[in-house]
């Protein structure tokens, strides 16, 4: 196959940026290397709030769908920051996770050589840091009922089930035993069991998965509370992490700070057959927006990640890497990653793209 | 009132070692000031398990309830890892927690000077870090019902209730409001309001109480997510934090790593009225359980907070915290504090005992 389809979802603020940014990169890398990436865009977020009066409408969900793969920018803004939740971009954004069944998102950390002083840890402690978060995405208390904010005995309650089923927990335990493998073999499950029986059942049935079925892999369990101890104290123990929804979203946010700047950390989002979502990890970014100062870097290397996982190009994603890393030896830097005297050259959004483009 | 009935749980592991140590500063303060505290210990953890089978047995419960304050040292070990929950040491505490109705968890998260290097993180991001996380102690996904593990269309489900009621927010609000107050008069409330409903009537409440009765408290909200990532971004921008017991139970163990160790963690946690408990952050180290390695000074400093807030002897409270700031100006250091090459004089739990008992 050499010519696919992939839906393009800009969103907000920073969004239409990075994505053209994008853009530019991908095209020089498909040139290059001969093959065709036909790019259409979909409305998601605030954007198709302000157009459709709906987050992720049905026409983006059906294109998506429809594509061989989704690369996602940011959403938000604090213009719909006081909208019914179900008119927040963010419910289009778990909208298109339930739908799509993007069961499994995955957020490496990884400490670039480059810019290990962007990092508020010591040298010593990051250097190296090379982490992988395997977050279950379409369960747990983001989705499980009964939910809601009643009033029982003339006082509100408010109240969500943090829930999993066993099957939910098999298949995101064969992911990330998966991933583990491909890597450096070490899986570490973290979750509550000692307080919570959600918990004691994720912790049996990720052990069995693995010791049944990736004897390879070597499984450790943590509670959450020490993950997050542990990931400051130490991070070089982890190889791969795996867990649920909301400790995965703290734990993935938190590990992406020993990286320093989260304007260079992709994600991919990856169903059990389907088009994949691929988006940088950081947000909209709306008090820079328009202004070209973006870093579009996290989307960049979110397109290198689209191509490994969805359209089976590992080697072209590894191309795609390869001239990240090849702009950041040259020394150019957007702001976010810009340190005082460090001798780099400033670029904007635009030109940051063109690097890339260049060197691809 | 110059006589004091202070229940002592040694608990587990260190617990027996640092509990020694802590009453020889206690008695030394005491002796100085001229106020007696009785101290009678009873059970709980594992030893409660080993000699009643109950990780808090009713008689501990009763002696707790009847005392005017509780120090309690730590719980746990490999030998009960295995147990049913409800035989576990951790089910000791919660049960503690929800009879003694200590919904208020303060745990301070200070850098001090003398120890600024311990930390992974750099210098200038911890230097003079003073956060205090109120951590609600008695709700949330931690009690909350329905929960279990039944069998549904023949899979395993496990499920808690994440659940908050307006009047138990209501309150730790009030404790929170009253703390920010006291200390930089800033209150951040974290929450994941964009997803959870139960976020969402947190959110509603904290603002309600704090802009009624607290109009010299200045309310910022949070998303959890990125509180983890802000505490080590840029820890210095926090003053106060309040959330529910899950949340808080990873950011204030998140927090305590901006200090570097454990070990000179306190806490305290108090109910509307009653004995409240005072304990240190850390475990019980069964590694290293009765080879004099162990710091006493989180529990020491536990135990001013204790006469601080329970006790109402601030001046005497801040005599014990004075003796171990001197005490490490002094250069003596227990192992998991000393620095290769600091200069500083190693010793174990005992003599650090001492030593604050010297200075007091
Ligand atoms: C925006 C929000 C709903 C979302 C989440 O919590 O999943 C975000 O934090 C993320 O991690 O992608
Ligand atoms: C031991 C465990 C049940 C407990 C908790 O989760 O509350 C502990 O982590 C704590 O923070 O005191």
């Amino acid at each position: 196959k050499d010519t696919y389809s992939v839906t393009l979802l800009p969103g907000d603020g920073i969004g239409p940026e990075i994505t053209a940014a994008t853009k530019v990169a991908l095209e020089a890398l498909t040139t290059k290397c001969g093959f065709t990436i036909e790019l259409k865009e979909a409305l998601i977020g605030g954007a198709a709030i302000d157009e459709k009066n709906d987050p992720f409408p049905q026409e983006s969900l059906d294109q998506c769908l429809g594509s061989d793969s989704v690369l996602l920018a940011c959403i938000g803004g604090y213009k719909w920051d006081n909208n019914p939740r179900e008119l927040r971009p963010e419910s289009g954004l778990l909208k298109m996770r339930k739908e799509m069944g993007l069961f499994a998102n995955l957020r490496p950390a990884k400490v670039l050589p480059q810019l290990i002083d962007a990092s508020t840890l010591k040298r010593e402690v990051v250097e190296g840091v090379d982490v992988m978060v395997v977050r279950e995405l379409t369960g747990d208390v983001y989705f499980g009922t009964p939910k809601g904010i009643d009033v029982i005995d003339g006082q509100r309650v408010g109240y969500n089930n943090m829930i999993y089923s066993e099957s939910e927990i098999d298949r995101i335990a064969r992911v990330a035993g998966d991933v583990a493998s491909k890597r450096g073999g070490k899986l570490c499950s973290v979750d509550k069991a000692n307080v919570l029986d959600v918990s004691q059942l994720w912790r049996d049935v990720v052990t069995q998965v693995i010791t049944d079925d990736f004897k390879d892999v070597e499984l450790s369990h943590m509670y959450v509370d020490n993950a997050a101890m542990q990931l400051i104290r130490w991070p070089k123990q982890f190889d791969t992490i795996v867990c649920g929804n909301i400790f995965g979203d703290i734990l993935s946010d938190e590990a992406s700070m020993l990286v320093g700047s989260l304007g260079m950390l992709p994600s991919a989002s990856i169903g059990e057959s389907g088009p994949g979502v691929f988006e940088p990890c950081h947000g909209s970014a709306p008090d820079i927006a328009g202004e070209d100062k973006a870093n579009p870097l996290a989307m960049i290397l979110s397109a290198a990640m689209m191509l490994k996982y969805d359209l089976d190009r590992p080697a072209e994603a590894q191309m795609l890497e390869d001239a990240v890393e090849a702009v950041l030896d040259q020394g150019i830097r957007t702001p976010d990653i810009k340190q005082e005297g460090d001798g780099c050259k400033l670029v904007g959004c635009k030109e940051m793209g063109q690097a890339v483009a260049d060197v691809v």
